[in-house]
């Protein structure tokens, strides 16, 4: 997606570590704007599907994907990241390592808002090396749940995370794949 | 707003310590469509007010800010709980004690995205003990930044948030002020 390409080229900063800063509109200051073209574009990118959940985890997915909700007409449900005394114990439960933190940690969603009712779309910020989205994948098979598929703001294309995702058999739409980047340069792969 | 007590009275759930459950539409599952509803009356009620940023913290006021800072046509930013490897050390701090958890923990923002030249509206799901809102008040006071007053979704009138935010001479608007609950009945302070 060109515009959103354009912006991580003019907002977007590279530090050491393969880490890639697009907190001035994506994750921590939000454009909320370019997050309705996103959504616009996921939706034409879906349209063939019946999507009726949009799944995500807390706590940057969470923008995107209320966003893109709106273009399904259907509820988002967020995973959360620990056990709070407000979510009651029927839960189904994976465990995520993450790639920023390097740690691991619980992830769950109540068992009241997933079943194999749901036609799911995940919906999530960044792709790296894929953890956070094969533990909503988990989640949506514990609960027979059909992953229509994932879309994802920026996947790191030089990372794992895309091909995992796709040899598991599950669609991955990337607004922007980032093939490689340099403190001054970001390439991206060409998805004409 | 009446469409938010009655979805608060058919769905919520009433739990033992004061807690209110109203994860199915607000805050685990998403109901996009009430927030829709929920963001247009916040703008009713702040239209006089030249809001340029929606403020919240992280996870679940994330999705109410989102949808809210459309109708204002505004960025939102979004506070963090824990300090992470992806946000630079220029940032304005505070300390939060959550009501839910029972924890104290640190709240940040970047410097880059609130300063001087913002109109904030602070938008969070809940307000009970007031402690977040508290904390975003002393994040946008140590910017310079001018807070144009809170939007809540649900204040628990019976606890003291509310009074403590008003008191100290900040506008607190809240679409469902629920003043009493117990097992099986819920009432809501009368705002007309």
């Amino acid at each position: 997606m060109r515009l959103l390409e354009e912006r991580i080229s003019k907002d977007g900063k590279v530090f050491p570590g393969n880490i890639l800063k697009v907190d001035s509109f994506l994750n921590h200051q939000i454009d909320v704007s370019l997050l309705c073209e996103m959504g616009k574009e996921i939706k034409r990118l879906y349209s063939d599907c019946e999507i009726n959940k949009v799944l995500t985890i807390e706590a940057s997915g969470i923008g995107v994907a209320c966003i893109v909700a709106q273009f399904f007409d259907c509820p988002v449900l967020f995973a959360k990241k620990t056990k709070t005394k407000n979510i009651a114990n029927a839960v189904y439960k994976t465990q995520v390592e993450s790639f920023t933190h390097g740690t691991i940690y619980d992830v769950i969603v109540s068992k009241d808002f997933l079943s194999a009712d749901d036609k799911v779309l995940i919906v999530d910020d960044f792709l790296a090396e894929g953890n956070a989205l094969i533990g909503l994948i988990d989640l949506c098979n514990q609960a027979g749940a059909e992953v229509k598929g994932c879309a994802i703001a920026v996947e790191k294309g030089f990372q794992k995370g895309g091909r995992r995702i796709r040899d598991m058999g599950v669609r991955v739409e990337s607004l922007a794949i980032v093939e490689s980047m340099s403190d001054d340069s970001l390439t991206f792969r060409s998805q004409d």
